[in-house]
């Protein structure tokens, strides 16, 4: 377990609003350091999940219930729920409480968040942890799986200093990294190394018809892995994250034209410096 | 270990030339079923890290060496190299000894075989398995890397049947099962399950800019994981599939662009059913 920074006297009881793989890691991260959790289901049956999984202390199927007296609440369902369970959120909690999330996108959450209330926008700092799995559910939640993640942070420019340091304080006690940048950039970045990825890897799922099947291997097998992801989840991304995957399509559609022209040039010498440059880009990530 | 067929009487001493990963997995599967395995490389370092790996019984710098006395020579070089190596063995073996390869591409060496000589087409019987990894050298071999893994074969029309036997019986020892097609419905498919994904898993890791490399997650890292393979290997790999890969580049520019359609349309439903049918396709091949 890694060092994490001391655990700050204002941070004792955390609700977290949508307990599920996310959500439900979280939880187990701050439970290991003496937080309160409580968490939040619409469904009984999800709250005694999350409680038998070792993520929350209590569950209630009540947002205000399970928000009222918490000093952070974490929004970790769909994209398209955020802001919806950040407003009801806001009603019950003191002033000085922060409301992050763990959403994938980023500038329309913010944006809405800012027309709703002053109340909220004041409480509210986005967040996005790059922590996750084709895997759903608390059943497969773990207290590590923050661990040494990077916390993408994208405040609005009118998120005052002291919630964007509350909210700083609280990821690292999920053993998170904090990078800051504007939603906008999160967006877009994301569109090239997430969502552009995900839909490339259900296009290449998609195209195998049943002669190709059984003659798959583990490049492939790697490459689908992440289609097996929620498509509920994916549709909501691919919705609110729209204008950014559609303009990342568009500079990928064009890189793979230059790549075929460059295999049906038959420049065998630039094929192989391209394959050296992308080899040389992918172990600059290890 | 899997229960395998009886070992033929007349596979006694198998050939392998190069002797890297997939050769060495081959040279160590074999030896376990107590074959005597001889390898060969030009590079006399090469030879000495077989043996020392445990894929080879012995090694050579010479084909002529290598291969003379052996029942079976396996062609595992890189795929531009196959119908030269495989010329070199011929001149030395027996009428009834085979020659088969690894190669990730068929039609044109099998083209090329049938040009070559009587006696080489009559030995040839052309192979794949489907087993492999972003690691390459026989210190990443283990014997079981073919275990439960497809053979594809790739006789040609004028192959003997004896020699497509022989060769069936032979690929049993290292524990892969046979599945035999033309070489031309090889190497499409091949092009839609590996060499496609395979160029489409370096394009994505070649727009990941600067800004991007801290943000990627286990997705992207799994999407990518195959564009670190060899170069070389793979530059070999497009020159030889050249037409099968252009024709499936455009199939899926095609899918691409109606994938960009869908989305742009912003019809949610049809999204998420295209979704969930891609990833019904992912775990088909589960």
């Amino acid at each position: 377990m890694q060092t994490l920074p001391e655990k700050p006297a204002w941070l004792r009881r955390v609700s977290i609003l949508g307990v599920g793989l996310l959500g439900g890691s979280v939880g187990m991260a701050l439970r290991r350091r003496g937080i309160h959790v409580v968490g939040y289901s619409r469904r009984e049956s999800s709250c005694r999940a999350a409680i038998e999984a070792g993520a929350v202390d209590e569950g209630f199927t009540e947002i205000a219930t399970a928000c009222r007296g918490s000093d952070v609440v974490v929004v970790a369902s769909p994209v398209d729920k955020i802001v919806e369970l950040a407003v009801a959120a806001d009603h019950v909690l003191d002033d000085d409480a922060l409301i992050t999330d763990v959403g994938s996108t980023k500038a329309q959450i913010v944006a809405e968040i800012a027309a709703q209330s002053p109340s909220l926008a004041r409480k509210f700092v986005a967040a996005h942890p790059i922590a996750g799995s084709e895997k759903t559910g608390v059943e497969n939640a773990t207290a590590t799986l923050l661990e040494g993640k990077l916390v993408i942070m994208t405040p609005a420019d009118q998120t005052p200093a002291a919630a964007v340091d509350r909210a700083a304080a609280f990821w690292l006690q999920t053993g998170g990294e904090i990078l800051s940048m504007s939603p906008e950039q999160h967006d877009q970045r994301l569109a090239a190394v997430s969502h552009v990825p995900h839909l490339v890897s259900s296009l290449l799922a998609s195209l195998v018809d049943d002669a190709c099947l059984p003659l798959v291997g583990s490049g492939w097998r790697d490459m689908t892995r992440v289609a097996a992801g929620d498509p509920t989840m994916w549709t909501a991304i691919c919705v609110h994250n729209r204008e950014a995957i559609l303009n990342q399509l568009d500079h990928f559609s064009e890189a793979l034209g230059s790549l075929r022209a460059l295999l049906a040039g038959g420049d065998t010498a630039a094929l192989k410096s391209w394959l050296d440059e992308a080899k040389a880009r992918k172990e600059a990530t290890e």
